[in-house]
């Protein structure tokens, strides 16, 4: 028997790194000899570098940045095992987890911390850049990022704009690239991200991603405003129509800067992690996909990484089963097995708290497995 | 396909016919056109009789009897479609839970409704009697039972001893058969019950089973004294060995009672539902048997349904899946997969509360039950 094992992060609960763990555990119960491929999975959000570095066999490397409000913090990024690419996620320097809900202000957060890793990745020689997109608490256009890369922003009488967040961007009239670290032309950036929104407008970073991250509905306009002024000078001095590219919104704009300054290109994140992973190749011959993650829904559909992960096996095989676990299993989700999905499995043994359910998750999730490989014995038998 | 429904009841949440119901339905948004054999499943105790009554396509029939305080009450017992049968639960009218916690009182309790249920039935004409002997809130050895059937009660000066509960028993010095009902002769009687303790002594009815309906360890002491006496004029009187007989202490001693004044046998109960509903008849080409109970866990070995299921099924077939499902699923049962089930699955879709949990049963193991035949389906492609 041959299992590939594609969780993603059950989120408060474990690791997607965790997950195959004692998905494999359970397996093992029944299949003690079976070939199984653990593929830790992420769509580009928290958990990618976790997922990215555990599949490249690399190492986490943990360094001094500022948060998004100019605290000093402790944040990692992934180096793979053989040196040539580094894994960073937005959320580990600027995300909003680092942010009580109180301190949310997309109005001076600022991306700074994430371009501190991009430095420190570049120093150790890497080849490629990963970025992940998701999580981030900012709405500054990646201006922080910017800087702290090199680039120097200056208003109408020629005074330096320091990174502030989005509120400070409206006053940039010229942006000065020439300083930039010169590396960035010399590595391949990839951004992981679902998301094709654009940098300003209706489907814009401010009024699609503003609200979450503590954006009131004034602060929405101003913001769009702030940023149509950054996506206006980095378009000058660019010569990339980055207000507008898809992608370009990503991130609280993150994206407009970095495609901006390097020839990065947008991948959706499970398909990247899926790469990375040689997920096809490593399907050959399986018997069962395991994939799982927190919740099971109707937003299951809608580009998380279970279903990526389904859509990906039916792509290759229709004869895969592709087994689905989760914390919490929505009733609404018949459609789900019109899209590649062989069954879901709710890991809860009993009645209990959410407090409960996650202390215990890893445990639940190994005897759910268990269980599960007992019927998939049967079809091995007959 | 053809699969085999044998739940027993999920406590305080479904019925075993309900439970019946609920998984058929999972099944058939698989398999819609398989033959589906529904079996509720009872072990003598609490749903005996509306399992055995669904079986034989009966009704049940409601009427006047007292509770174990001789208060009022309406309860009822099981008629079979053919009216050759009655079936009865110690429980309807002589059980704990008519109780609160604080009228739980053994010395005072009486199975005197019971013997009213037993009354009517004969009333009815029926040619057997099946009385589940699970959950009785009396240890008046039954003698409650005996006067509502007619037996007569003396002391020592030829005083009537009407039925009052187990302390009464103690001044009980001779009991007169001759006025009781001749039917009693007539029908067949089967009690359902697992209980093979005896009527007294250390393993006897009020050391085992009086603490759980109220005795403290000086009633317990009364009550053991007060059956031996009433053991010793039951034998006299019948030429029976009742005090020592397996199973006369069961149910507070009502096994000594019946076991005196009639031709009546003893069964556990789970195989008395097995033989009633054809159960080893209905295996041939199944292929799965699906059972379950509210809890799952390392009692369940110990004479609960699903293991007498499980040990059924074995007895026929080695390939036969076994498939439990519950509202709770303990984490030591690796036992039971060497005691015949092949998986066993908790049918929570999430962390909850158990009133939620309680409040969703049905629908929760309808959609446990259709991603179970989900995994079944790749067996049956294979």
């Amino acid at each position: 028997m041959k299992f590939i094992l594609a969780p993603d992060s059950f989120k408060e609960c474990m690791t997607a790194h965790q997950a195959t763990l004692a998905m494999e555990a359970g397996l093992r119960r029944v299949f003690p000899t079976a070939e199984i491929i653990a593929i830790p999975m992420a769509d580009g959000g928290e958990g990618t570098v976790d997922a990215l570095t555990t599949i490249t066999q690399g190492q986490l490397i943990e360094h001094s940045v500022t948060d998004p409000l100019g605290r000093p913090i402790q944040a990692s990024f992934g180096l793979s095992a053989d040196r040539s690419t580094a894994f960073i996620e937005v959320a580990a320097a600027s995300g909003l987890p680092l942010l009580s809900p109180a301190e949310r202000n997309p109005l001076i957060a600022s991306s700074y911390g994430t371009g501190q890793q991009i430095l420190a990745a570049l120093d150790y020689g890497v080849s490629k850049l990963v970025i992940g997109l998701g999580g981030s608490a900012t709405n500054d256009g990646g201006q922080g990022i910017a800087a702290a890369l090199g680039a120097t922003f200056y208003d109408r009488d020629e005074r330096q704009i320091f990174p502030q967040g989005g509120a400070a961007l409206t006053a940039i009239h010229r942006v000065d690239l020439s300083h930039c670290d010169p590396r960035l032309q010399q590595v391949e950036i990839t951004l992981a991200s679902d998301v094709t929104n654009t940098l300003t407008g209706k489907q814009g970073a401010s009024a699609i991603f503003g609200p979450q991250k503590g954006a009131t509905p004034e602060m929405v306009e101003q913001l769009d405003n702030a940023l149509a002024n950054y996506g206006r000078c980095l378009e000058l001095v660019s010569g990339k129509e980055v207000t507008t590219l898809p992608g370009s919104g990503a991130a609280g704009g993150i994206g407009a800067t970095l495609l901006a300054l390097s020839q990065a290109t947008l991948q959706p994140g499970i398909e990247l992690v899926m790469q990375y992973a040689n997920f096809e190749q490593a399907l050959v011959g399986a018997d069962a996909v395991l994939t799982g993650e927190g919740a099971i829904d109707n937003q299951t559909l809608y580009g998380k990484t279970p279903y990526g992960v389904a859509k990906a096996v039916r792509t290759v095989s229709r004869q895969i089963p592709v087994i689905a676990l989760a914390g919490k299993v929505a009733s609404d989700i018949d459609a789900l097995y019109q899209h590649g999905f062989t069954a879901i499995f709710a890991i809860n043994p009993q009645a209990q708290s959410l407090a409960e359910a996650l202390a215990t998750g890893p445990q639940n999730l190994t005897q759910t497995v268990e269980n599960v490989a007992r019927l998939l014995n049967i079809a091995a038998v007959e």
